[in-house]
């Protein structure tokens, strides 16, 4: 299949763009950047933006990807297959970031940083340098995630923020803090210290509340863990990913109990 | 007059262009827009962004609106006389929008929203999907209204803000919740529970602090109700509106008192 | 050495662009602009934004300075040189802005503002009309600098950050209130009174909680003040107006025992 570049499109000759790919009105790709097969960047996006110290540090976006417009995305990056993005999203260099990633718009991603496959930011998150970010997270709008102890320094500690774990709206996560695995930490939070895995934690400063399991909708129906209601929006492998996690935590309970 | 188009824009030859419109340099107008006569739109926006979703659902703005440079507006959506943008603003799907209202500088509107007249949305406010927001309305910047009880769900709620209420700056609003007619939330606050009519809460969590009217400025008045204070911001026949509002007002009061 | 212009770039005749400058693709660059030598404005810019109600009021940027994509900068407001910004950031008009200040990604910046020498805003930052921030100061993602003490209302007051002060993440500062001389904001406060120079304030509301020299680094050192830890991130001028801030503190430090 053919690619299609729009004729306002400014394309370096030395990017390397797959079949199939499609090119908007009035976008920008430099020199070191790699697109897969049937990706497609939207309009006024700047794709491999450059900066004198990445050199020659190529930027990768796996294959069906969408990047939405007014995007902007730095050299040194590697994004997998199945990518989607808002509007107006930045994400600066040398991340690695998993397969089907959404981020959302007006999301401001900075440079180091780790996001594993499936993770889902909402609109206006601000990721700072050196974050991980496990698989299966949900960060909601408008939070934000640290990384300077005592700022400003040169001592900075990313967030480590485990699979399946959930950050609502407008929340803060304080420098090295770790949220474990599947924890649900609630709106307009900030978490100064590590959350354990499976447990609610909310306020300023967030503290623990319980056990997610706890936690009932309107119907009385357990709400979390969350994976099993919302499967089908993800690729049929995540089922299998979520088995084989659900088995390695039956594991560590029975040897805690032993 | 004439209509004015940049010779950069991108015009669709489907999209119905009112007399005396003008597009900026470097902007899309897609298929299925409709724009009233005397509207503007500046440079590098996307105007009727399209969602294969949405078939032929028409974004209708109309006349004597200005959308300021980089915004993006969905296919779908509905905008009364007198709209106003700041820049990089994100208006999605199938939301209907009144007439004279406001929306700041990077605004991110899910779709299926309802704004009323003279809503008046100050920067970076983030709109969840369903949310209802009466007319005369003003939020500040950086607030989130947000839809999910039990992140992620499918089970979303719309936050409902009626009339002439505020919300000050970096507030979050939980799902579902209702923000009564002239009630004011502090900046900074977390509503997690419905705020009666005509009353100040904040806080995190917020709480109701007592009557509006108690509220004095630095000089010993009445800071609330706001609206005849600011009456001249607004189009004559917005008098006329506040003038039955508060005659149905002291109707329920008196109505409450029998 | 010649300016560069992108031949997509629209660049008003009446614009003064000084030598060795360089516009970017689709950039534009209206009337009343005064660009200092080897100063780039990358793509998709609006530059020198119209109003009619500031007829030939003139946007000056100076000499060396860096305005990356997506970025509108409003007609009307001066800028020092060394100026660098983010991405899509809004600059209104009227403000005065100081030498080699840093201007994150996302930051609206209303008008009518005072930013010092050195001020460095990180992604995100809204700052209100008025606001005044004093030199050396940093403001971290997401804060939110208000004006409007009974909003909405005609009666604003900017708040007032003095030099070397710090304000951590997701922080309000409310109007008027003023944040002294090398105090620290912790992250997600709420800044309702005034804070005393060097002291450590945080929460909603914020608290003081001592003096900001008792906070201590992992290592046991002292992390304030922070200006010696990270000179070197500043021009060579910035020590001198350093040991000259320290003597005039000594100075009224004597004073007040005397």
């Amino acid at each position: 299949m053919p690619i299609t570049i729009h004729p306002t499109a400014i394309v370096s000759p030395k990017a390397e763009i797959g079949e199939n790919c499609s090119i908007g009105p009035y976008s920008i790709i430099y020199d070191h950047v790699t697109l897969g097969a049937n990706t497609v960047i939207q309009a006024f996006c700047e794709i491999g933006y450059m900066r004198d110290d990445l050199e020659d540090a190529r930027l990768t976006i796996g294959a069906n990807s969408l990047v939405r417009s007014h995007s902007v995305f730095y050299q040194g990056s590697t994004f997998g297959e199945h990518l989607q993005t808002g509007h107006h999203v930045i994400v600066r260099e040398q991340s690695q970031i998993g397969r089907y990633v959404a981020i959302g718009t007006l999301c401001d991603i900075q440079g180091q940083c780790q996001l594993g496959d499936c993770v889902h930011l909402h609109s206006k998150v601000f990721v700072a340098q050196l974050s991980y970010i496990g698989p299966f997270v949900w960060i909601f709008p408008s939070c934000v995630l640290t990384n300077d102890p005592h700022p400003p320094s040169y001592g900075v500690k990313g967030v480590h923020i485990e699979n399946y774990a959930i950050v609502a709206s407008m929340s803060t996560i304080l420098p090295g803090v770790r949220v474990g695995a599947e924890a649900v930490i609630g709106a307009m939070s900030l978490v100064n210290r590590n959350v354990p895995p499976r447990q609610l934690a909310f306020g300023v400063p967030a503290r623990v509340w319980g056990d997610i399991e706890q936690r009932m909708d309107a119907e009385g129906k357990a709400v979390y863990p969350w994976f099993p209601n919302l499967k089908k929006r993800y690729p049929a492998e995540a089922m299998a990913v979520w088995e084989s996690y659900l088995q390695a935590r039956e594991g560590q309970r029975s040897d805690a109990q032993q």
